[in-house]
């Protein structure tokens, strides 16, 4: 684009080049009154920094990556609001990857995010992500990365979670002081952390309860609606079927509903039915929906707030980069006697 | 028509192209009058700047943004995946800038945006929206703007909506049809096309119907879903109180339903209450919501198909981007006698 090079500005200016560059990117060696008189300048004639040149130059792009499976869920939605908040405070903008659960979009994503784009990466993996190293990539590039919700075990990053062993364990024990035998339990992925640890959590307060824990009350689901409803339904007509069903995702709620409703089987009356969900809309479902509901907002506040802080050279402690902040078990008509 | 390219847009302005490019693209050495000259003539003319034109800007993003007020709303977030859809089939990156409702936050992100970031624009604008400076800058800086859903009217660009007028009037119909007298309105912004639209064929229909047209049956809510549940619950207990509420946007809902439950009215024995809306969760509500639903995942695939044929340098018909997609009125429990 032909708008006014650095050269045109320096010469106008009657700066060197360097001195230019260095204003234009708030160096401190720099006086106020020069940076000012390059700015005005610059404003006025249009110009405008290369992007991809100037983060190889090292000029900070100012912009983070939140790096995430969808929106369509309430929990991502409201965390980006919680990055956002703490990132328009600090002046920096935020763009939104998104993976649709694909672990290969996710890789060319972050493939991309080396170009230096971005200053910084938050992120929630997708349910097929077992491989770090475009992870690892971005961190040995320079670009510090923080994860929320869905990580990635063992891997020696800044992290905020939620206490998802302890939440499901709660609102398993919840359903049993109900008066529930069989408790059937909605996977949406096997290997998320976020999965595992809600299943331990279910299957730990079944045995502190003295139950058998039965393989067959495990129901792993897809992405896709219509088939997780077919599967829901058949669990419901198998011999000792489920008297209650935690939906371990939001997604599986609807489904959960509808097959219920296929099956003829009243909520909370003949079956009790749970979720992990942030849904604005639980308290209006027919029945209102119980869920284990994150401090999404937060999550995503206090992980924008870490990665800031590592940006502006804070050091963070090590035993500081593991966040664990509590979720709250709401408890609405449909897991209630 | 066909749209013009920059070699007519030369030829009938006596200038020459170097002179129209470097207008188009607001150079410091052009002089203003002839700069108003040019973009008269090319708003007129409905000029697209074509991929050719945007190369001059240099290397290829291969990315586009899609510019929305925010993801908690099911419309914004499905059509996201239309987008994203359409976006990877062709290999482009797709980048979500949140505005929040917020003017001056969009004008950053437009500003940001003319740095050569992104190839083109998808953009559905705030409730405050209304000086369309920052978008002239971006068709100016060659970066082409498609619109979809929350347009500004008058503007020669590329846009992609549903016909609000007639959905709303059919909705409206409905609900006289149900034996519904006084139909409140609950509005979310007054300058948004999309709710003039609206509230236009809702009141066309009262008129078709030889009722009066009552002001104060029309709300303008906020952003805050407490102030509006209080105002709703206001509106509930006036004289000639409201039989039905119309919901203009999907985030009246769950204030319109609590506030019918505060006042103890039963959905839709008391009251009826319908939405424009394109929750998922329509079906399972307590009662389950008739809804005008968007074709939104449509609306972003066509917007998306529709920038990127611009940035390969195919030829738009001038009746072609303008493309308004039909809704769907979903008739559920909560407006049925």
């Amino acid at each position: 684009m032909a708008t006014i090079g650095m050269k045109e500005l320096a010469e106008k200016l009657k700066l060197s080049t360097a001195t230019v560059s260095k204003a234009l990117r708030d160096s401190y060696d720099i006086s106020e009154k020069t940076k000012q008189r390059v700015l005005k300048l610059a404003r006025e004639l249009n110009y405008i920094p290369n992007a991809h040149a100037s983060s190889l130059r090292g000029k900070k792009s100012k912009t983070i990556a939140v790096v995430i499976p969808e929106v369509t869920d309430s929990y991502f939605a409201q965390a980006i609001n919680g990055v956002e908040a703490v990132a328009q405070q600090e002046g920096f903008h935020v763009l939104v990857y998104l993976t649709h659960e694909q672990v290969e979009k996710e890789n060319v994503i972050l493939q991309e995010l080396l170009n230096g784009k971005v200053d910084g990466v938050l992120i929630s993996v997708t349910c097929q992500s077992k491989d770090t190293s475009a992870i690892n990539r971005l961190i040995q590039a320079g670009i510090p990365v923080v994860f929320f919700d869905r990580i990635f075990e063992g891997l020696g990053n800044a992290q905020i979670t939620t206490n998802d062993f302890d939440a499901s364990y709660h609102l398993t024990e919840h359903l049993i002081q109900q008066g529930c035998k069989n408790i059937g339990f909605l996977l949406f992925s096997e290997s998320l952390n976020i999965s595992t640890q809600r299943v331990n959590g279910y299957k730990s307060a079944l045995r502190q309860h003295a139950f058998v824990i039965r393989e067959d009350l495990l129901l792993t689901c897809s992405n896709h609606a219509m088939e997780n409803q077919k599967a829901i339904s058949k669990l419901l007509k198998m011999k000792d079927q489920p008297d209650a069903l935690i939906a371990s995702v939001e997604k599986l709620i609807i489904p959960a509903y509808l097959a219920c409703a296929e099956r003829n089987l009243a909520i909370p009356g003949d079956i009790k039915v749970a979720a992990f969900s942030n849904l604005m809309y639980a308290n209006i479902l027919n029945p209102a929906v119980t869920t284990v509901t994150q401090p999404a907002f937060k999550m995503g506040r206090t992980a924008a707030e870490l990665l800031l802080g590592v940006l502006k050279g804070k050091h963070i402690e090590h035993d500081e980069t593991k966040i664990v902040l509590p979720s709250i078990l709401e408890i609405r008509t449909s897991s209630q006697r």
